[in-house]
């Protein structure tokens, strides 16, 4: 069982990653909209995502396609 | 039931990749070495796929991170 997070902002590479990869993983996906919770920016800066969307495996980050830099949702 | 290739290179990145989001796939995942297997490298570059690690589900192509572009394992 691992810990996942999907930070996406809600835009259509993020939706499409989401449908399609993070909906597909079989251990349960916390979903993050940063563009709504930004008190969680920290945490993904933190796990060196820098763009989303973006999966957090266990402290890992692993960034799909790219919709918008972290950066922009400041 | 999806149709999902994982083209990958052996890299780095690629390993970390895939033993981390395309093995957490529920749906069986085909992977394609493409510094090896090179005449599934127009299969690849057909569904959009620029850069490797990548995930082909049906048919949409999703970037992880970067390990090398597609034009240099030509």
């Amino acid at each position: 069982m691992s810990n996942v997070v999907f930070f996406h902002a809600g835009c259509p590479v993020c939706v499409a990653a989401e449908q399609t990869v993070a909906d597909a993983l079989r251990d349960d996906v916390e979903k993050v909209h940063l563009g709504i919770q930004k008190d969680r920016l920290g945490e993904a800066e933190a796990a060196g995502v820098r763009s989303v969307p973006a999966l957090v495996i266990d402290g890992q980050p692993f960034h799909i396609n790219h919709g918008a830099d972290l950066s922009d949702l400041k």
